[in-house]
């Protein structure tokens, strides 16, 4: 499959159209943001990381019965996926309380939930990605009801694999954001990427925090950090 | 039942006390807030109107099947209700797009919706409300998973109901705002009140505004909404 023209370049990745219509090719780049694209940067390796971690997990997420635009690792940064129609909503599941959610509630960081949570937030920079349930998402036509309960289903399987990954590795999966598109069977696949960028993963001893928060909050250590979870995702257990 | 000392004074209602603790006398007053009580008025005559109104409503809702925390209209102003327990959540339901839900999605007001919406956010005055979804009050704390499940059944329950009982009146039911509680035995009741305040109601022929809607943007003939209302509630059809 050959890399055809920029199709979009995104905040984090490039994508790319092919000679076939139904597959493109995700590049990562280094570049991160925070802050709805208000504080820009670089982490160093990060786009090596997230495409060899993200297709891990895509990977092993197949192999747990969960459908995902993964095809090929091309080269280190670079991967080919079938393309999909991304819904326009972010899928965000919640194990302990953190981030937007503390915030949100005026509740601490760190206070676990007696069961997972799920949220979906509109997609649409310009509304700054509002939180929305799945009436409204359905209301607004963004997804029909039947697709939405599909993806809630997907998301909590998706937790449960995630989480007992990486507890073996000693990490807290605190939560993540995930996003999902139909492709042109209708068949919906979990797309984009699982990264430190889109988890938070705190170290089980030290509480540590080894994820894309040290890059939101100017912890340092960023790129120790990213370095530190990949070693423990593909070291032996 | 004997009123006793004030227990809590509202926005737009006072709550006393009575001799039996399982009972409350609410009484409506005149004030009219908005913007989380940053506007502030007086709507002549709408205690009255609100408070005849909701008991009409709480009384027709108990027919159809529906608790609700009414017990006995004591004069013009003042009504004994069951004592509940409030969760402290705020239960949309709407119908067609309008005030927050218009502005946080960047859609036009008046949109129909092809099925209702419900929808909760946190009563909580310094968070400014935060929407929340049913995973999210359950994780925090503020209701278990069947009750909320229970609020969101009668929900939808109260809306069939208003929204018939508008129509046969020539007003489109927009939206509107419930709160439930629960009563020592555990049960789930309707309580607080439903009235213009609390509902968006458009005349069916004109498209008027007949609700506090008139008092928030400064659209005048505030008075003769309510009236309106009033009237249309309680005539003949
Ligand atoms: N399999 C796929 N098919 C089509 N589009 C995809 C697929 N996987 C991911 N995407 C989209 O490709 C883009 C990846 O770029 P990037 O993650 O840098 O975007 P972004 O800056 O986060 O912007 P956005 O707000 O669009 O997510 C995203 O828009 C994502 O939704
Ligand atoms: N049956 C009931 N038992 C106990 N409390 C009730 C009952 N019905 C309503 N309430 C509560 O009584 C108060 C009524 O006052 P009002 O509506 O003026 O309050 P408010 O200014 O809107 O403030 P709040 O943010 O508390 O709702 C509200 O706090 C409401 O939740
Ligand atoms: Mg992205
Ligand atoms: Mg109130």
């Amino acid at each position: 499959m050959k890399k055809q023209k920029l199709l979009y370049e995104g905040k984090v990745k490039k994508v790319y159209e092919t000679d076939d219509p139904a597959f493109l090719i995700v590049s990562y780049k280094d570049d991160a943001t925070a802050q709805n694209g208000h504080k820009r940067g670089t982490i160093e390796g990060k786009g090596i990381i997230n495409n060899k971690m993200s297709n891990l997990f895509m990977q092993e997420l197949e192999k747990a019965g969960i459908p995902t635009h993964f095809v090929k690792e091309l080269n280190e940064r670079e991967t080919l996926v079938k393309k999909v129609s991304i819904f326009p909503l972010e899928v965000i599941v919640r194990n302990l309380s953190a981030g937007s959610f503390a915030k949100r509630y005026g509740i601490a960081e760190g206070i676990p939930f007696p069961a997972a949570t799920i949220e979906f937030s509109y997609k649409n920079d310009a509304l700054e990605d509002p939180l929305l349930n799945t009436y409204h998402a359905v209301a607004l036509g963004l997804c029909e009801q039947e697709e939405i309960e599909t993806i809630k289903r997907y998301g909590f399987m998706i937790n449960e694999e995630l989480k007992r990954f990486w507890d073996k590795r000693g990490i807290t999966l605190v939560d993540f954001k995930i996003e999902f598109g139909k492709d042109t069977a209708g068949r919906i696949l979990l797309a984009d990427e699982i990264s430190p960028d889109t988890c938070r993963l705190w170290d089980q001893k030290t509480g540590k925090k080894l994820d894309k928060d040290r890059f939101r909050h100017d912890l340092g250590g960023v790129e120790e950090a990213y370095g530190e979870v990949m070693k423990r995702a593909c070291g032996q257990v």
